[in-house]
């Protein structure tokens, strides 16, 4: 495929820890509620499902914040649980309420029964990138995205978002055959899926283990990181040779940074519990480093949300040759957050980190 | 007071890593629903406060686990909302609801009007303490119990439970000053609440800080840690000559170990998303160390319990001079645990850990 020329590299350069002029910045859940267009074309698609399932509608919410921000990436509109929808365990979002699954994956039957669902039934979510990736125009990378296999587990397993994960965690415990079986599946299906959206033009993948951080020390690297690892060993390293970096992101995984570093992707994210400086230390120039301002900031006033922005900047410090930052959130965008706050915060890391960075080679937009 | 003789000081002699002959096991909110001993007297209360306000309830339910299994130490039974309560914001449990108050501050006014309350109000408290004490006939020792001052603020705030904790969060980001208030105030009356609870009675203290670990670092430091060290520092130390050991519980603030293992407390208790084998690393002999089998795992087979109870007795390793281990649960035990599960980790804690001690001068029951 062919697709118009990169104009900004800051983001992908940074991901694999080559010199860049600033601090690149994006935001997890950047197309979303809390932009009224946003807003506007859910209620012109229905449901979200008919969002994400819509390659013109999926193409239009993707680009909209980057018509209001001046964002170094653009993150495929979709949602992790596409998979498991692919597996035909039904899934649906009921207004205001998180997402549900008609039909969970809990005994030995429901277990056995589970296969690798076609690329095929997945192609509005390839075809949508391909879309973004010409709409976009070079204008920034496009990072593709997936659950990982133990996220996307819970989901299958609990048939909802959990609060104890008492479903899940009784499989682990119990019938932890089961649960693997499961996470094999998972994995290659993941592995797949983020394959053909680096086929479809997808700049960059990143991996969100949501649900990793509720798991005991022990259970975590046997039933979540190991898999997302055998996932990150079948990534294409690239496309039409150019390097498609990959993130890893662990919400409440600091504890375990070292192990998550060394999992196999070129970055990891962390959430706003982190101190950037100590995890620096931790993780050497083994990975770039992702985030970590906490969305919950973006509630106070512009000039705080530019302090708070500082805040992380500083924490990281001097981006040396060899070590790479990309400012994030430390989790998703609120659909409260006001977009002044986003405005503030884009333009403080922008101007602020260029202290942080020698002059580098990058194209900038 | 004069209370009959302890006959096990197992645990108190753990948590202050004086040599025991095995390690000491109780389970955070060991005396609950799980239970159909403790629902029976719910029902009798007619509501949950009804159970904490009323000291013969109270010491009822506060002896139910021991009745059942050889635990190492009680907890009064009560909650930690109760002194958001004696503020006059008016604490209500709804049916199959968390907590909820009438009254929230969250305004300049709100916040300047809270002062510490009037410790009469919260007698009902004391006078369980020491009946339990009484009730207990020195079969093992009751800790007595608060929330830390920013997990109270955050219901304060908040006014319930939260899933993102915007309220509180907004304030810290938008006027710190007014959440620093609040906190002051709370730091002075958990001290006096907990100091009071000592004097009637309660021969160790742990303060809960169930939402810490939401805060991004930095901010932990200044709004959790910093008030809980405030705590601490009033504590009385010991009671009629015999030593009050204190326990500081972060959920999720296994990052923060270091420093939270120098905010003054003689034991700390880590959820099981930690490593205690690293943790020991990091505290060295400052503190013991509680925790951290996942409630969940209880809801394995019998065998598959006593397995997960050895892993965290093995993680921990050898309990060294001048080392300390008190085993419990990560967090509290889930109302759906099947009691036959507490049998088998009591039991297999007891028997198996033994190895790990080299024979110590406790009384054992």
């Amino acid at each position: 495929m062919s697709f118009p020329e990169l104009q900004n590299d800051v983001f992908l350069r940074a991901l694999q820890r080559q010199p860049v002029p600033y601090t690149p910045i994006w935001l997890m859940r950047q197309a979303g509620r809390y932009l009224a267009e946003y807003k506007e074309a859910r209620a012109r698609a229905g449901s979200f499902m008919g969002l994400a399932t819509n390659p013109d509608l999926a193409t239009e919410v993707t680009l909209q914040p980057l018509e209001r921000f001046p964002l170094d990436a653009a993150i495929l509109f979709s949602d992790i649980l596409t998979i498991p929808d692919a597996m035909g365990l039904g899934l649906s979002f009921a207004q205001g309420e998180g997402p549900r699954f008609a039909k969970t994956v809990r005994d030995e039957a429901a277990v056995q029964a589970l296969t690798v669902p076609d690329m095929g039934s997945l192609d509005y979510v390839f075809r949508a990138v391909t879309q973004i990736r010409h709409a976009l125009s070079g204008r920034v990378p496009l990072i593709g995205f997936a659950g990982s296999p133990f996220t996307l587990a819970c989901y299958m397993v609990e048939g909802q978002g959990s609060s104890d994960y008492r479903t899940i965690k009784t499989m682990l415990y119990q019938r932890p055959d089961l649960l693997h079986r499961i996470l094999e599946v998972n994995a290659e299906a993941v592995a797949q899926y983020l394959n053909a959206q680096i086929d479809a033009g997808a700049q960059a993948v990143m991996i969100f283990d949501s649900w990793g951080g509720v798991l005991a020390d022990g259970a975590f690297q046997a039933f979540s990181l190991d898999y997302t690892r055998r996932v990150l060993s079948q990534l294409k390293r690239e496309s039409n040779g150019v390097a498609v970096p990959s993130i890893v992101f662990t919400k409440g995984g600091g504890m375990w940074l070292d192990q998550i570093a060394a999992v196999g992707s070129d970055a990891v994210g962390v959430d706003w519990t982190v101190n950037l400086q100590q995890a620096r230390q931790r993780v050497g120039d083994r990975v770039a480093l992702q985030g970590n301002l906490d969305p919950m900031a973006l509630f106070a006033s512009p000039e705080q949300v530019a302090a708070e922005a500082r805040r992380v900047l500083d924490d990281f410090g001097t981006v040396s040759p060899g070590a790479g930052h990309v400012f994030n959130l430390g989790h998703g965008i609120s659909q409260f957050t006001p977009p002044e706050s986003v405005v503030a915060l884009v333009a403080e890391v922008h101007e602020y980190s260029a202290r942080f960075h020698q002059a580098g080679g990058a194209n900038q937009a």
